[in-house]
Parts: C-alpha cells; structure tokens; sequence
C-alpha cells in the first residue's frame, strides 16, 4: 500500500500463451539473449589458464560479461571456472569456436562445455501426492523466475492432474506398486529420455533405480526434508520431532545409488522449539523445501554449479 | 525420494469442494473444535490478574491447553494475556460464561474477548497486479493451514480474476483512477462492512482513505516490501538498492492513517549482495514478502496478536 | 559514532571488585532482587493446574512477573510450567511457602522446585586448549549478561591459567593422560561436588565418564561443535568439510552417557560455501559455538531449561 | 567434549610475544605469504579486460589463485576485479612489475593497487566505554582471524587501559570534551596520520570532524547498533524498541561526512520479540555489533572491499 503506480515485472516476456492462468515466459530481451553464453570448466591447477581463456574469449571477439573462479587448493588441487560472455552472431559462430577451444582444453586438461542461454534447459518434474514444490516450481516458471521449459510433470498420483494441464504442460500418471515399479521406471526413463535434460524429484516419495540414476548423473535433482546428514530417509521430521532439534532444515542435492548421499547443491533451516510438533515441522518444513529446492533448480538452469568427485562449487 | 509411503496431511478435512484443483479445508476434528475457544485480556497490570482468571475458568469447568502472558513492566505496566481452553459443551455455555466474566473483567479493567475456533474468521483480500501474496495465501489456505474464510478477492486490476474463482471465491474487480477513487472505496466497503473480520493487503498499490481504515482498526494487515522503518513509501527495492544494504527485508503490519506507519506484527529479511541489481531483489524479496504476510495472517486469524498503542504483543 | 553521550550500562552493580580488568556482577538492584524467585513444574496435565498454583501464590501474596507453561498433548501428555514471582521478605518467608505447596504438589504428582534469584547458582567451566568458548563466557560474565558465580576453571591444560586468575577465578590443572584418566576425574569430582551447581563444558576435548556425569545429570552443559545429529564424534567440521554441507552449525546439550546423545539445548548456524576449508569452518564455527553455549548456560542459569525424557522445554 | 585429541590452531604463528595472555600473530606459513599479493582495480568495463591483465600476470610469472570480478551494467557500468597471485621473489619484482602495469592500466584507465601480503596493514581502535567491540577485534586478533597490525587504541576514557596493554598494545587516553574536542582531534591526527592505515571506530561515541575524516577516506570503519538506514543518529536501540520491530541490526559501513550515511560494508540482524525491553536489545545487539564489525575489519584488511560512490562491492 505504498506506491500509487504498480511495478511492472522486469525483463522483457515473450508470449507464449500455454494454458489458463498463465503468464509468459521471460528472460534478457531477444537479441541480447541470442548472442548469450556461459563456459564451464574444471581441470588441474595450473599457472596461465585464466590468461589462456581469457585471450582465446578476447581474440574470438567475445566480451566477457561475469567470470567466477575457484581453486581448491594452490597446489595440484582442482580449479573451477564458469564465464558468462557475449559474442556478436554467436548462433552462427558457436561450433567454429568450439572447435578452436579444443586446443586449449587439451592443453589444460579441461572438462569443460558451453551453454548458450538460446537454448533453454527442458525439465522433468516428479511428484507424488505433497504438492507444494511442484506449486513452487510453477508459480517461479510462471513468473519468470526459472528460466527453463517444463517438458512434462510425471507423478505416481493422479491428483494434480488438472492443475498441471492448466498450465498446458503434459501430465504422466504412472502409477508405481512393488510389482509394476520395473516396468513404470521403463516407462518414465521412455518419457525422459534424450527428451529432457534435468529431472526434479519435487517430494517424489520412490526410491528410483540406477537405470534411472545413471544417464541423468548430476542433471537429478532431489529435495530432501532435512538438514542432511541428518535424519537420511523416511519420515525425517518424526526424527526430528524424537530428537529434539531446534532447527530443522530442507537439503536440495543431486541424487546418486546412495540413499540421500549424493552432492549437495542448497540448504537452508528454519528455528522450531518445543512447541512444535510433528505436523507443525512439516508445515514449517514445506516452506522451506519449496524454496531451496527452487533456488537449487535455478542455479543448475544457469550453469552455476560444478560437480567434483561428491562436492558442488557453486557459483552464485 | 526417501519413502516408500506417502505421508498424508495431518488434521481432518472438512468436504467442501469448491472449485476446481482445490483441497479442502482443515482444522481439528470436529468436536474438540467445537468446544474449543481462546481468550484475549489486555489490563494494567496487578495482582491476582492470573490466579482470578484461572479460578475462573477452572470453576466454569474449562481445561487451559495453552496460557501466555507478558507484563510491560512489573511495576504499574499492561498486562497481556491469551488463552487457548477447552470446555464442554462450548456453543451452549459460552454466552452465560461471557456474562460471568464480566464481574472478573470489570475488577480489573480488562479489555477482553474469547474467540471460539468454531467462528472462523472471514478473510478479505486485496490485490494489485502483483500476485505471489495472493497466490502464496490461497495455496496456504488450501492446504489447510489457514484456518479461515476466504470470503472474497478485490482488485483494481482484472486479471487473477480466473485464478481465483477456480478457487471458488468471488473475485470483483474494482477499477482505481484518481477520479473514481472514492466511489471505489465506499463500493468496497459497502462489500466488506459486516461481512468480513480481516482486510488482507497483499501488494495491494493504492492508499488507503480512513474511511475503510478506522472501521478494520488492527484488522486490516498490510505487507510493505521493506524492513521498516527504512524505506517507507514507494519504490523500497529501488531504494534500497541506492543506499546499498546488504540485508532486504518485509513488514506485515496494522495499517493505520500514517503510511507504513502501524504496528508492526512480522518481519523478516534475506542477505542480498553488490550483484543484486533492483530486477534481482524484488525477485529475492517476492519470497520475504509472502512469507512474511502469511505468518502475520495466520497468527492474526489465531487470536496471537493484541495491540498496544502502537505496538504489538504476539505470542507465537 | 552517533550519541555525543555514551550510553551506561543498564541495571545496578555490585561493587566486587576480584581482578584485574573486570567489571562488577549485574543483576536487578538489591531489594527487587532479594524478594525475586521462580518456580518450575513438570507434572501429568490435568484440569487446574494452572488455576491452583496461581491461586496459591496469589493467596501467598506473590505477584506474578511471568508465567510460561507448555502442554505437550491436550489428552494426558506432561505439563511444564515456569513461574516468575516476586514476594515481600522472600527471604524468611520462603521455606514455609514451599512447606505448604507441598499439598499442592502431592496432589498434582508434580516435580518442582523454587529458585530465588539471590541464590546465585555456582559453575565450574572446564577447557582445553581452545579458549573462544571460555572467553566468551568469562566477557559476558563480566559484562554482567550471566548472573552467576563462576567458582573454578578447571583445564586439562596450563595454558589459559594467568587469564582466567587476572579474572579472580581459581584456575585448576588436572592434566589428563589415559593412564592418569580416573585419578583426574576423582580430583575434578572432588573439587566440584557439592561446591558448584553447574558444569560448564567449553570445549572440553575430553569424554567424561559415567562417574561425573550421574551427579550433574541435567546441570552439565557441553558445546558440540556441529548441527547435531549430524557429525557426532569427532573432528565435526572436517567431517562437515567432507560432506560439502552449505551450512555449519554447533549444538549445546546436557551430557549423558551417550556421546553427543543428550538433551539439546540450544542449536545455531551460519552459511559457508564450497570456498570454505576445514580451517575457515573452524573459524566461521568458533564464532556459533561461543554465541550458542553462552546463550545455552544463560538459560539455565536463569531456570528456563526443562528436561523430559531426551527433550528440553526451553521457556525463553 | 568429542575428541581425545585437541585440534591445534591451523597456519604458521610467528613467534612475536607482545604481552601477557597473547597468543602470536598467525598467517600463510612464511614463504608462501612473502610472494603473495592482492590486486585490486576498478575502471569503466569494455571487451578485453580480464584478457590484458590476467595476460599481464602469467607473462610476468604471477600465478592466480583467486580472481573475482563484478561489472554494474554490461553496457557502459563500472568494472570491479580483485585478484590475488602468487610470484616467486615478489618484494624484489614487486616495484618494476608496478611500472610495467602502468601501460594496461592506462590504457583501460583503471583506479588501481597491488597489496603484498607481507605489507601487513596497521590498525588505530577508537573506542569509549562500551568495550565488545573491542574486545571482540582483540580477540579475534590474537586468534589470529585479523592479518593486521594494531598499532594502538585511542580512547575518550581511561577505562580499558590495562587491558589493551596487557596486549602489548600502545593505549592513548585523549578525553573530549565540547571545548578541548578541537585539541583533541588535532592530537589524534598526530598520532595516527601516516602511522596507521585503518581507522577502526569500535563504538566511538563522538561525531568526528572532516579534519579526521578526509585523509582516511574508505579507511575509516565504523559500527552503528542500528540495520541502516533505520535508527540513525543516537540511541537506535531506544528507536527500535519505540518503533516496535521484531528483528534488530547492526551495520559497519565507512564513515562519511553524512551521519551513519556512508558506504555500507555489512549487515546482520537477530530476531526480537515484544519481550525485549531497551537493555535487552543493548544485550542481544552486542554480540551482532560485535560479529558485524570484526567481518568489516576483516574484509578490508583483505583488500576485498571496492568503493563506488556511496556504495560498496565485497568480494567475498
């Protein structure tokens, strides 16, 4: 109740009408986004490879817009890099460029890949029956806040059916039993595959399969409900409750064969006390499971984060 | 991914199907809910205030589930007080109860009001363009943990319209221009005046005239998109940015003829950096700002709030 | 550099005078103080309680300053109860009040305890070798923030000696080897026992065994340094280094027979990033561990912990 | 109360015994830290920046070990960039490396400095009676979280003397009153004018004239107990308890001519509640001063500070 004038939402928003109360997708206006792009790489610590990158970028024309870089330790450890950078008619340019990058990257050892921000991330998004990190993913999308397009919501629960195909995405019910579970993660990995490039598990309640785990390594992105490593598995608030915490917390991490084990991208807590009980943390709880696990999707779409051995570099 | 077993939401669910992707509304199972009440006593401060307002209820066969109290100053201050009881046979005692009270009430000057869980409380809402309070409120009240009635939406602005009538909830527009102001506000007001407990100002742009603020004293909850007291007025991300704070935060509070000037009832805040640019913190503040006000009508709508001059008392 | 006057600070001070650099012990001024008591009850919940005891301390002539109490299940859980009162001539009138609650007590099969704050309670803080945690709490003794005596340091090593004396705090080393571990803890048990209320563990790297934790069960307040339960045992944050957490944290708890198992008291956290080693988290760390013991021992010094079973009620 | 063996403070300590209770000055073990320099530069951004300099570095032998960069507005904002290197014989290559610089830095016309590690940075600590804050930066000094030197403390009161020379430290009692204040500031300018490099205010509660202000330009720091731009001038905790505000701050920014109007450096707040009266707030805001400001010092003694108009960039 302070202005007189409403904010409009900023970036420019194209139009693309999907379903019913929806507003369009956003980002950096056409042209500028067009000519877009971040280069991730990681290799050994070693002297001039900031200056290589940084020249072969300058010489090829490109103006370098953020660069972040990490090292792990100045002595033979492991060094991090992710630029963000223009290019004039980079369509056109990107694969020559690439393949002059090659030289460098070999040079250094590089893993190393470029994203061109035209090319927008697909996802999967899993759901069960708690509804409130797909609500979260959604309403961020809608916004304009994730930068990405949703390809399919796949859930084991007919329930938000409806909810999902008003926003004109595609809604998988695949049910799963201990007897159909091979044959629905067949379906699912059908769906998915060479379709999609993230999979989120928003409160997806199934264990899946390696067959699934394994072609989508660190593109998988799970929410945990807890401070992990704490309370791993089922019913991490219950444990909570027994234990006694005064905070709890919501994990985002990238799902590996090990149960809740695998690298972690976002935490965040919140202070309970006695008087909170088992239904009053997941209350509490859900707050903050919708919102770690939307800013650890976020910043995979933005290329920020970098995998080694079980440990993210986050760039944010 | 942790369970094998979904966990269900707790609380029973009342059946009323209103709209279309809606679950109902919660509360705790019937009876108890129906004999339960909480009791709000302000009065300077003395001796005995405690143990006669126990006695009290303890005579009237009232069982105390939850008591809160909070002294200004022991010496000649308030005294604050709430208390969740519950009693047989509530809907058919209370009113004889209330008139016993008032010998107790009158020895100490009390203000006072007991709120019984079964009179749900009638909510209002306002809103501009801006929709992630709105849709953070409805999504909250769906879920069942605001434990209210959503009685209407009012905009100046047509466009939730869908959104929230697929909720089952009456959605009137109500354009604002300079010209038609105060035709708009007397067309609200004839819309609320009586029919609703609680006016909720969920980014709702337009100053308000005392007109419809004097009737909702302490009723009428905005959300100021800042950490008040810095920022008043307009454009507080924008101001912020200029002054380059580190933290940005949101203020729920009572609107009164001072702008962002009421009792405060909730803030919060968020560390934001030199790379946050103003797109980047209204972005960062929509998730403030809607917690914020949702903790601030849930405590509102559970009797936890009670105002002193122009200050306010929680118990939460 | 905002006043042109500085700012005293509030509440009387003794005059007590005992070292070096220090300031008095605070507290509220004499009279107040001397006639200032609480109360805690931990008792099967049932109707009127609440009414009997305020009833009885009205009936006493106590004045109620505050009252908290917590319900953990409307239907048969525990009640907990603190009670903050002042009573003319506490001092002589004190042990016939407590004579006559017994009726009180017997009937509602309470626990309980009254604690007049002119009885200062006495700690023993124990150390090794890292000292941030010591000197937080000897600054905030001094600054007149914990309103005890702190009779005895007792450290495993020499090192903070001359500090702790500069404090007028005796200073005893008891150095521990495994082969001299029993005839330590016979000397540190022979120095406390009956002389001091409250053990203080401020890192103290040292596992206690059974014999000095049974006599100061629930009165024996250890820092972990991490968010329990994750990272039991040793060297925590090399393990939190290990499982790339985004947030650290530190834990005070009541020792018990398990490692790290006991009731939490209190638990905080601070946000640290892939940049951070295991030397930085140790820093970062440093700075909770103090802030959240100091806060931990406040609380109990000032009667607001409860213990059931593994839990804490904490009344702050 | 979790390990068997004590964890020793990591890093080197050079042995340099100053005072009574002191442990000694820690940093990068004594070669590594010789060829060690930060670089700092801001300059209008444009194509080819980091290219020239990181360029710059690798052909004079320097290696980078951490590089961080920030630019406002892609399209003509400022270019912001701290790089820290390391190269082998730095003091003696040090001055002709700083003239060969000169033609790149002209050339982007870049504000510009190179700070070796070895050049440590001196310290003066102003402060009257309230001590936290420098207790605080004394402590953390010793602990060896402060790469500085503090060259003396400066007070209006002869309170901390002892202590601060227990230290080893030089104390200068400068009282200050309405009529000697001219005098006053004129001797503090003598002791401190190319002497020292940082001015730390450590809750220095006299307004400093421009005289002082103007040769320690982003040089001076100080601590206001408010969350700026709330509560400026005196008093903020009496604002903030009047104000009625649930969370209170505090704020280290660089002393301007403006009153608590300068560049800020950091922020933190706490949750408060109506239960805080004024002397609580003073309580629970110390220890956020005190955290707040030791960050600030912190940082700029790390050279990851850059100051553009009113507002700072913190590379950290």
């Amino acid at each position: 109740m302070t202005d007189k004038q409403t904010e409009p939402r900023s970036g420019a928003q194209e139009q693309q009408k999907q379903g019913q109360h929806i507003k369009p997708q956003p980002g950096n206006s056409g042209q500028a986004r067009e000519n877009r792009a971040r280069m991730l790489i990681s290799c050994p610590d070693g002297p001039g490879i900031v200056a290589a990158v940084s020249r072969f970028l300058f010489e090829h024309g490109a103006n370098i817009v953020q660069s972040d870089q990490y090292t792990m330790d100045p002595e033979g450890g492991m060094f991090f890099m992710r630029i963000e950078f223009d290019l004039d008619q980079l369509p056109v340019r990107l694969s020559s460029m690439e393949q002059d990058f090659e030289e460098v990257a070999r040079h250094f050892r590089m893993n190393w890949s470029i994203h061109p921000l035209s090319r927008r991330k697909k996802l999967a998004i899993f759901v069960s029956k708690e509804d409130h990190c797909l609500v979260e993913l959604l309403w961020q999308w809608q916004a304009g806040d994730l930068d990405a397009e949703i390809s399919m919501v796949i859930s084991n629960h007919p329930d938000m059916g409806d909810y999902v195909r008003s926003f004109g995405i595609p809604y998988h019910h695949i049910p799963v039993t201990p007897e159909t579970k091979s044959e629905a993660e067949r379906r699912q990995l059908e769906l998915v595959n060479g379709k999609v490039d993230v999979i989120v598990l928003a409160r997806y309640m199934q264990i899946l399969s390696p067959a699934l785990i394994q072609p989508y390594r660190n593109r998988l992105i799970n929410i945990h409900h807890s401070f992990l490593p704490a309370f791993v598995g089922g019913k991490p608030y219950a444990q909570a409750y027994d234990r006694g915490v005064k905070i709890i917390g919501a994990t985002a991490h990238y799902v590996t064969e090990e149960l809740d084990g695998g690298p972690i991208i976002e935490q965040d807590v919140q202070r309970v006390s006695h008087r909170d009980n088992v239904a009053e943390l997941k209350r509490i709880g859900r707050t903050i499971e919708r919102v770690v696990l939307a800013r650890a999707v976020k910043w995979h779409i933005e290329d920020r984060i970098l995998v080694h051995q079980n440990k993210t570099v986050v760039f944010n």
